[in-house]
């Protein structure tokens, strides 16, 4: 087979994957919702379903959103070029309904428009064809650019030390080997760290059910914690760094992440800690000025009261659910992209990485 | 009945209850652990079966437990006086398995020796009737200091603003009404406060199925949040103010209390809100210095595991699982006791509410 029409993945968790060729193939989407209980897949034939594993958080994960919008514009490619006629416009049709299935994850929006302008210039013949080996391509590009964080991420660290994760940024994350848990992977690998704390991360569990689960499949120890027994772990001497994924970064480096993330920030701040943000460079939004230009989610309240679809609140209640929140830039000690390490990112730090200088 | 015989409840719900006289009655313990879904009740009627709600958690929160532990004195007293020669030294060492029920809470202990202590003076066979008087007496005053506590905490509070409240502190986990969550209520009866925030306190969910709740059936609307997302609520400013309790408060001010607490108190320093805790006299520990003289409870990781008894985490990892943290005293800016109320608490402001001068 072409080397340009597969990935390698880096270890055995794939959260997205392509299955046989752009005519006919689907796109295969772990269940993350079923984990770690029951290992089942989505296939994805057409838009819709790919949406759906979106918008119902089959996957989640700014970078694993992505690819998994790159495949879904093969769906899309070969849904508008079922009538001959005006399937450009279609295309762009479907391409807006991808992109609307999560408000947060940039990752979301420029793989899509990643693969639309790369339309500009090909021929209609070739349009599947070239809108699959892109799609693999965004896939690849991932994979590597975890690798490369990992490594550049484990460089920074204090050796020796313990770290705090929050969330799921691993295999399962993104298109494969991990984003924070990249570097905690390959830190751990390189002896550089000495023990591994995950939070649970409510209310879906991402900690306990997910990063517990690939660790564990990698065979490196994990501590969980509630979330918040955090400062308390601080405060206890355990850890020296805070590791965290971002679901969209602004352009003075405000970091869009999950609920939480912004506590661990001023909690490892308080406690003269460093606070880590490992994410590929697409999840920098140079549009947004800074964070408060960055939609949040809300999330139904359902999710608090129930877990494991079970309620576990009192009746007559309500909910606040914001699922991501805004850590300021002056609270982020490492930022780790692909493109190199921003040590106290702010706008101008930011625009260099950029302009490549 | 004889008012000295009797316990007047601020409110229809009852952690704990005497049922009957001294000699044939028994003590009522509503399990906790199963609300809010079934509200049933243990019957103790020897010592194992008391020490079992506490060590078990059917009953929880320290003012509480202090009520219990006071009631299983009664019980100990009339187990011990089953044999006539040396019932004295049989009740010393119920009492002491009884203290040792749950490590953290203070008031176990302190209720425990305030029975012993008074049954120094007192002839064997008035030791029972003597003992059960005192247990009422002990549960009537937890009532009243909670009504004192809560009108000087509501004065306290900013009026208009909203409110986060952590765990569970109400009529569930005193005698009755409340601590923290009695200047809740205090205060939203006279309309001081705009808007309830309770925490969801994993791993036991206690904000979620008893705050929740206990609110609800008082007709006060409630927002239930994950405990991550208290530093966004906080920056989002729809609060001004954290109110919590306190299992345990050292001579300096520290206070131990439920995991999350410290969290709590450095993110609302953070953001320039007040931390009142609030907590009878009977909490503060003068023979505990300050705060790491205090025995900070570690719980079964499985607690962490598992929620409402369904396995959610991944298997073949390990948990941290302080059910308490300490919080240092520079981080409070009210400890409200019935004695009055300590702005900014110190070693030597809690001297002088010892000494009441």
């Amino acid at each position: 087979m072409n080397a340009e029409l597969k990935v390698d993945f880096p270890d055995t968790v794939h959260a997205v994957e392509w299955i046989g060729d752009a005519a006919s193939g689907y796109l295969k989407v772990l269940d993350q919702r079923l984990l770690p209980g029951i290992e089942t897949s989505l296939e994805a034939r057409d838009v819709d379903a790919a949406i759906l594993s979106i918008r119902e958080m089959l996957v989640r994960g700014a970078p694993a959103i992505g690819c998994t919008a790159a495949y879904a514009m093969v769906l899309a490619v070969r849904e508008a070029q079922t009538s001959q006629s005006d399937w450009r416009e279609r295309l762009r049709g479907l391409a807006d309904q991808i992109k609307a299935a999560r408000p947060t994850a940039v990752n979301l929006r420029w793989a899509v428009d990643r693969v639309l302008h790369s339309l500009e210039t090909v021929d209609s013949a070739r349009a599947l064809a070239a809108t699959f080996e892109l799609a693999l391509r965004i896939h690849r590009e991932d994979i590597e650019a975890n690798l490369t964080m990992a490594e550049l991420g484990a460089d920074c660290l204090e050796a020796g030390a313990g770290v705090l994760t929050h969330c799921n940024t691993g295999s399962l994350a993104t298109g494969g080997h991990g984003t924070a848990l990249g570097v905690i992977r390959t830190a751990w690998e390189k002896d550089r760290i000495s023990t591994v704390f995950a939070s649970e991360t409510r209310p879906w569990l991402q900690g306990a059910r997910l990063t517990a689960w690939e660790l564990n499949k990698s065979n490196i120890p994990v501590n969980l914690i509630v979330d918040s027994a955090s400062a308390a772990l601080m405060q206890s001497g355990q850890i020296g760094s805070v590791i965290v994924g971002a679901d969209r970064v602004a352009a003075n480096g405000d970091v869009a992440n999950k609920i939480g993330t912004y506590s661990l920030a001023l909690l490892a701040r308080s406690h003269g800690l460093s606070f880590m943000v490992v994410a590929p460079f697409s999840t920098i939004d140079f549009e947004a000025v800074s964070g408060d230009q960055i939609p949040i989610e809300n999330r139904p309240a359902a999710e608090v009261f129930n877990i494991a679809e079970k309620r576990v609140a009192a009746e007559g209640i309500d909910a606040w659910n914001p699922v991501f929140d805004v850590t300021p830039a002056d609270l982020i000690d490492w930022l780790v992209t692909e493109r190199g390490v921003i040590h106290k990112p702010n706008t101008e730090a930011l625009a260099k990485v950029r302009s490549g200088t």
